[in-house]
């Protein structure tokens, strides 16, 4: 029987779907599972996003231009000027989601080998791209204590090496919802200038910035417009994740050209999201008003409640809709699978990420958990009591 | 400036996207083009493919499963077996396209380095997905004078190394429209199993079969179950490219198990263009019997008239909806380019796509063009015409 090739082997599994046959087991002993590990929103998408679709009268789903139909790009480009990114349509490929758009980029510009340095912890999903393309991932450790703030220069600059082709940001973070402030993406300019390296950033939550904080895009730093990749998606914005539609952005002609062979390799994006991306532009300002208020109230809970537990400590991040929280805990894997396994409070747990998965140093995150604010605000309050009670009797509590 | 990956570099350009500016500035000068020269069909996509995304009815587009929606994963196994194809749900992880398929298939099983072979001419973009893993395509020689049939035995054995790990055919097939008998899958099961090397069948073209013949599939070769890869795609079957939706289906567990990490990692399958698969699979069987006799016609039309034409060849091929033809040509680039650069006949010309691109080998392919029947009747009737007052006049013409 023919074997496997070592990238599959050396394919990491998905942190949180590790835990999927226990979150369905404990559902089927009767347990309510409170979901907070997974990115899915449950705010709805925009109607008119929907309608586009459910009005589709074309008599053929053909086949759209392989950077994205022109009209959205197009349209795409005005709702960027609109965020102060001036970009043109050209600028623009549209991928199957910000993972395909994210593929590309590391395509475009590394060859196996090459090394792309990220701040952890990091979307765990950037492994298993950089395992797809052959390239290395370097980790540079970013802590809970600053609230997981860019790492010192200098910590970059030890890690660069010939190899080194990029710097890859995601702002605001997932999984920590930092945001990172003018001062800091000034610090990665001058990384890029002085080493020659692309700046990728993945901006998907974008919209998602509290507190009056306002997002500054890798797009507005001056001088490295040949530098910089950016990354969106429609998934988080408009609460469409399954539309399948991101993209990947550049002023480097010679980068937006050579993904574009990728791009075509593949013929084209999903036609029926790019529909109900495109629509997606005209949703009206009051739905991002109304979205933003929840999950302010959102992370307000979270915070709040994970801070009046003894031995806990969460920082209060400033985007997107995610946390990383240092809980009392021996092995957050361990306790992941516990809170499921073994634990409920009045018949009810919690689902979390444990965030070992999100960091690619051996040991780091065993004391901490990703949880997603994509429930409502009394599923929040109910999920955070489970998760106190669960502290107290969890059998490698720590302190 | 950081530079581009070597990968990146060595990215085909499309064959038939090279002639596109030349298309556009002959339409620009009021030139009428017949378009021969892509596989985009321009049968209607099925009613209920269409209404089942008219009518969605969620709230939220949110992800599937990665592997793909459960529901339509559970349709399309009996979509199989009625082909006789007998899998489950469990055997099959849908992608986003065909091409995504390949590229899960690809990465699943080889490293960079690796070598996989395939009949030449074959589809172009099996070169993109091949420099995008890593490895390389052994092209083997099928011959126009015996209409593509599967080369001899010999052929194979002299090109497997200790690097080759799989074979990949198309069948029927893109570019030529050749069917593959019963005898010759028979040919490359033995291969597989004496050389120990996985079979890609890429059969997204079952559907297509003229004169009675019926289409042999590598999951209905005995003894070789974890050896065989199948890729599949609705965008033919039900003319509905745009929804990017294909899947990859093997029996064997550990292939199974690895590509479904690559899957992951790119989250999930496009929501709508499932949903519409998943409904296309009700379908009447009235549609294909009547888009079968459309082909059938239109393949006709073309064959008849290319052989007609003094110094021209054409195979007739019993699927798909492609020839290859050979033509008294120097240089089938430079006729395609010429074509709509130069020549006009009553204000129309047409594009077709020069066959050196479905070679891998430096300098096939140079007399050989290939014609997709994705028009009407008539309209192909006078792009017939229009090539055969063509090759009257062409400056390149070789007899």
């Amino acid at each position: 029987m023919p074997g496997i090739s070592q990238k599959g082997r050396l394919m990491p599994e998905s942190p949180i779907r590790k835990l999927v046959p226990y979150s369905e087991a404990a559902k089927q002993r009767g347990i309510k599972v409170y979901h907070l590990n997974i990115g899915q929103p449950d705010i709805p998408t925009p109607e008119v996003a929907l309608n586009a679709v459910r009005n589709f009268s074309g008599k053929v789903v053909e086949y759209s231009h392989s950077a994205g139909i022109p009209s959205y790009r197009k349209k795409l480009a005005e709702y960027y000027k609109k965020h102060l990114i001036n970009i043109t349509a050209d600028d623009i490929i549209i991928g199957a989601g910000a993972s395909e758009a994210i593929l590309f980029a590391f395509q475009t510009i590394m060859d196996p080998g090459d090394e792309v340095i990220v701040p952890e912890p990091f979307y765990a999903n950037y492994n298993g791209f950089a395992i797809n393309a052959g390239v290395k991932v370097t980790p540079i450790f970013s802590s809970i204590d600053s609230g997981f703030a860019l790492p010192p220069i200098a910590d970059f600059e030890k890690s660069i090496t010939p190899r080194t082709k990029a710097i890859l940001v995601c702002n605001p973070n997932n999984p920590t919802g930092y945001l990172y402030s003018k001062d800091e993406l000034e610090v990665l300019r001058q990384l890029v200038i002085k080493y020659d390296l692309y700046l990728i950033a993945d901006e998907v939550y974008r919209e998602f910035c509290y507190d009056g904080n306002t997002h500054y895009s890798c797009m507005h730093l001056e001088g490295i417009e040949d530098n910089v990749i950016l990354i969106d998606s429609v998934s988080k914005r408009y609460s469409a994740c399954g539309v399948r539609v991101g993209c990947m952005i550049s002023k480097n002609r010679e980068v937006m050209k050579t993904a574009l062979k990728f791009a075509q390799a593949r013929l084209s994006p999903p036609s029926f999201g790019q529909i109900a991306a495109e629509a997606a532009i005209e949703t009206p300002d009051v739905y991002f008003t109304e979205v933003l208020q929840e999950y302010l109230n959102r992370r307000d809970v979270v915070v709040k409640e994970i801070n009046r537990m003894k031995g806990a400590f969460c920082p209060t991040p400033k985007g997107a809709f995610y946390v990383v929280a240092r809980l009392p805990i021996d092995d957050s894997d361990n306790f992941c699978q516990w809170l499921l396994e073994s634990f409920d409070y009045k018949g009810q747990t919690v689902m979390l990420a444990p965030a070992s998965g999100f960091y690619s140093t051996p040991g780091r995150g065993k004391d901490e958990v990703r949880i997603s604010y994509v429930l409502n605000v009394t599923d929040l309050e109910n999920s955070m009591k489970v998760l106190e009670e669960a502290l107290k009797v969890y059998p490698g509590r720590t302190n």
